[in-house]
């Protein structure tokens, strides 16, 4: 394993990709393709996107990494905007059930063997699979979330980790979370930043969301939290309490913080001018694999949230639903779920549904300013694609491909915050064998639900 | 290009698969995986799958060709139900439109300027995308279909041809398909079969799909048709004529000879006894990816035809609609759209999704006796697939890896009929770069439709 401590200064001197395409995403409208460029980046951050050739300035004193781009397609990289990354330890392990059972016979049981080293091991493994899929950011919501923070500060990953709370689990747990932050946002080169996680609406009571907002508002950080993950939780909090999860977060002071919320399948009209209130720093995460799966419908209301002004994101929620961290798969799936859930073929565009997972995605962790784009001042966070395989062929339009005929193994290069993490295919931070030999060592254990416990009880 | 014509000699000798993991596809219930088998083929036929270890019996006399199976998954190679695989040509050129856009300004249009040469290219393509992604046979519905036949021939594919008839082509028209039918039915070693292919109830008149029933029993062939492709056709065919498209299948005889129906999303309620009458030779192909992206609901009606005693099987469509030839996408999709469409996540099952991939292909083209399944006395249809990559790891459960972790890039080799046509990701069949410069040269003239002509117009 290579030791790229939080303390490893960050990419110096110039990396220059050169001549190859760039996908422009534009705030709106088409995206482009730029044929034949340079991106020059200079201590992490993107100097220049220019015609190829035009680039005299990698001189004396500039020694610069020059990475050949001919032939490769230039991307943002992509967000994973909702995910809980250990959990590809439980990948294929919890197949054609119920939501209730998922958690209630299988997920829950299955987390109540994790160890901090567990965690370890799996938020490797789920970094090494986001480097070679071409995610350079994942918005993290799990346990032990030191053991995330470091490997993401030692795999060179951006992500935003949200230690996720449990009122069942006490005020000192609650502590913990804020310790955890205060800690660790912006760590790593800035590269680890925190929100508080207070679970779900349903498993952590008022009184806790309002302290973690207090604590969110005064550390200036966001929160992450499931809320209205389907419609049959609305129901339920309207029965039980008379007003809808939305507005759970609302009175609570969550949306106050600046919101990022998983899933949102059961956001109702009666929530969108709430949630407009809050747009500039509310946004909903879509993982429709996992919708899916579960048999659920409706799904987000992606057209309304953006009508509404709020961002969306496309997420793949944890391995155990989703069984990969792929977000190729995932923005596939928005744009061919929520065409037909709207049944209309001409929206969620091609570039639409680029857009979505690379600005949608920044503006989901706040860090639209920094990410999701390939302009000067952005964090050189740059992936570089091969859409030469016959399954892209002939290549009439490459935006169309990355949507409807890319995989993640089209993926080669990958740079973030100007350092190269992955090169033709070889990871660079990341000892591969080793990391698979430990983490399936850790398996059976993990899986074993024999002994009846669970982290929690689904009943929401 | 290996010139590997029709008459090349069906792959004699032996061959050996030598310690892989096998996956079990029984006709009913649960998917097994046989742990380090040795997979025996002579002539083309699989003799034996047996512990590894146990084949003495490849000695003086029986000079075998030896595949290293060590770690990888042997699975039945992958039926694709329904394409049309010229239309790769196409890929990526129609996007974000409704239906009536997608055949009246794009699709239609764009086939009024392809020539056999085009398909030719097409058709190659196509066969190379379905060897690299462990397709092994596919059902096609074109136009040119000698050009497809031919390509099946040289690239080693399985294939069923069904040459699409249009009324509006006229009576020499359709003697051609016959012609085809008649000299192509059985070519290749029994590789190519032929269909005869009406191209809908709304585009052939019920005088020739009576003719093509009756040529198809006296000849002993299927049929293959779209059909009910979506509600608003049958709501639309009721109006018109008072009965669904399925009725009209059963009043031609087109139900009596046989027929594979593609996509079926508008079969109702009224069409399961009918379609039960005719259910061991009936099947209907689903291709979800097409009706997500064109905004359809609802989807093909599986749970509902496989009670009837109808087989379903797994299609792309053309890659015009489905961008690519992927079957592995296909069945995924099948997987997830199934369980969300009757709100019951507990059904098409991880094997139940094998299943309809496989043998339900295999069903679909009358072939049950011959392929979708690794038994000894199935032609040997083999893909080698590679789980290692850290997308499926810790490797819980194999077969759910296959339905929702596993890409097509994962398909290491290929074997058709007993003869490699992949070996480690070579294709041995085909000249990929040869091929893919045909293709691109010829894509801006097929993309041209400024002359305003069709194949015929859209309105079902």
């Amino acid at each position: 394993m290579c030791a790229m401590s939080d303390r490893t200064p960050p990419a110096t001197g110039r990396l220059l990709v050169s001549g190859c395409d760039v996908l422009r995403v534009p705030p709106e409208g088409e995206c482009e393709i730029l044929r034949a460029r340079d991106i020059v980046v200079t201590n992490g951050v993107i100097e220049a996107v220019r015609p190829t050739g035009t680039t005299a300035a990698i001189g004396p004193g500039h020694a610069a990494d020059v990475i050949d781009g001919r032939g490769l397609l230039a991307v943002p990289g992509l967000v994973n905007a909702h995910t809980h990354s250990p959990m590809v330890l439980m990948r294929g392990a919890a197949e054609d059930v119920s939501v209730e059972s998922w958690f209630n016979d299988r997920v829950w049981p299955m987390e109540s063997n994790l160890t901090p080293e567990d965690v370890r091991a799996g938020a490797r493994l789920a970094c090494a699979e986001m480097i070679r899929s071409g995610v350079t950011t994942f918005a993290d919501h799990y346990f032990f979330p030191e053991q995330i923070a470091e490997a993401v500060a030692e795999t060179g990953l951006r992500a935003d980790i949200a230690p996720t709370y449990f009122s069942s689990r006490g005020e000192a747990a609650l502590e913990d979370t804020v310790t955890f932050a205060e800690a660790w946002h912006g760590r790593a080169d800035g590269r680890v930043t925190v929100s508080l996680g207070p679970h779900a609406p349903y498993t952590v009571d008022d009184g806790d969301l309002k302290t973690l907002g207090g604590h969110a508002r005064r550390l200036g950080l966001r929160m992450h939290i499931h809320a209205a993950e389907h419609l049959e939780q609305t129901r339920s909090s309207l029965e039980r309490r008379g007003i809808t999860p939305i507005r759970v977060l609302h009175e609570t002071g969550v949306l106050d913080a600046g919101a990022l919320i998983a899933h949102g399948c059961g956001i109702v009209q009666d929530d969108l001018p709430l949630l407009a209130e809050y747009a500039g720093t509310t946004a909903v995460a879509c993982c429709p694999k996992v919708y899916l799966k579960h048999a659920l419908s409706p799904l987000t209301p992606v057209r309304d949230l953006l009508d509404s002004g709020v961002a969306v994101a496309v997420g793949t929620d944890g391995a155990a639903g989703h069984n990969t961290l792929d977000v190729w798969e995932a923005l596939r799936l928005v744009a061919l779920t929520q065409k037909q859930a709207v049944r209309d073929a001409t929206w969620m565009t091609v570039s639409d549904t680029l857009r979505l997972a690379m600005r949608g995605g920044a503006r989901a962790l706040g860090r639209q300013d920094e990410i999701g784009a390939l302009e000067p001042g952005m964090r050189a966070d740059i992936v570089l694609t091969d859409l030469t395989g016959l399954h892209c062929r002939p290549l009439h339009d490459p935006r169309a491909a990355l949507v409807y005929s890319a995989r993640a193994s089209d993926v080669r290069t990958v740079v973030v915050d100007g350092r190269v993490l992955m090169r033709d295919g070889r990871l660079l931070t990341v000892d591969e064998p080793a990391l698979l030999a430990e983490a399936d060592a850790r398996v059976a254990r993990i899986l074993d639900t024999s002994h009846g416990r669970a982290v929690q009880h689904y009943d929401p």
